[in-house]
């Protein structure tokens, strides 16, 4: 199955000159979305990854159904004021400005083996958060995966650069 | 399995007097988690459906891997500005003051049969948004699922009133 099928470029969003790529094609398709998700499930199934931390919103829609399908639980992170429980925030830069993630302190155990999962690789603000996040929690980060990968960003690099690495299903550019 | 084990009562959240019901301990623990989804999908195992609606962020933990499971599409309803493609949105009344969600205009053809679904009914505003926006989309609501229910709010009425059954998986008071 090619994915690149069920995503669905958009011009000019969220702002003039800006292609944006959507997934939502692919969440439509049962046939895709399965296949991505199954294919997430095969590149981890040697992880020993007992949790998956994803981002709100689009992270829970492909880290959810992959901690279902591999057996192991679901850690949520959300931007500031969405978690009830006491919280560890990370506040990390994007192109303009900064961003700020959110994850319960209980969320993780020390040791705890963790896989980190998003939709998108695209300028990696949201998985370098992610990564300080489960390691001040004192997680083992034994993999990180992406459905889309945008090759012309910063993503890939800054990955490479915090030592971690990662795979994708499809690269964009 | 008893969820109730697994919902962590957090007093004063979101503002003194409240007391909020933290799902959070749910995902966490693979058993719970999966339980909780089958229970949905065999609630909803004859119900024809062919796509999952489910509103962000916490809506999409439950409703995207239910979806895997059934093998049927997954629709995002998403805040304003934050759904790429063309999209239909409603306004709805909350306690105080009102809330506004959206769909793609293409999410869902006449007559797809569709299940609505999400982690709380409470005073029910997300759900009768929800609601409104297949009803305007042509879509035939099979079904709509909550993991847990408020008996005491005003969720339930609302349901009725709407002319909607639903079912839920514990009931909270």
């Amino acid at each position: 199955m090619n994915l690149r099928e069920f995503v669905r470029d958009i011009p000019d969003y969220p702002k003039k000159g800006i292609v944006f790529f959507d997934i939502t094609p692919i969440l439509s398709d049962p046939h895709a979305f399965r296949h991505a998700v199954d294919c997430l499930a095969e590149k981890f199934k040697d992880s020993g990854a007992t949790k998956i931390v994803a981002a709100e919103a689009r992270g829970f829609i492909f880290g959810a159904p992959l901690a279902y399908k591999m057996g192991i639980g679901f850690v949520p992170v959300r931007k500031p004021g969405k978690l009830p429980h006491k919280s560890r925030c990370v506040t990390y830069d994007l192109e303009y400005g900064t961003d700020t993630l959110c994850m319960h302190e209980d969320a993780i155990a020390p040791d705890e083996k963790i896989l980190i999962i998003d939709d998108l690789l695209a300028t990696g603000g949201t998985a370098e958060g992610m990564l300080r996040l489960v390691r001040e929690a004192g997680g083992d980060i034994v993999g990180c995966g992406f459905v889309i990968q945008l090759g012309f960003l910063d993503g890939p690099r800054k990955m490479k650069d915090s030592g971690q690495e990662h795979c994708f299903l499809l690269e964009l550019d």
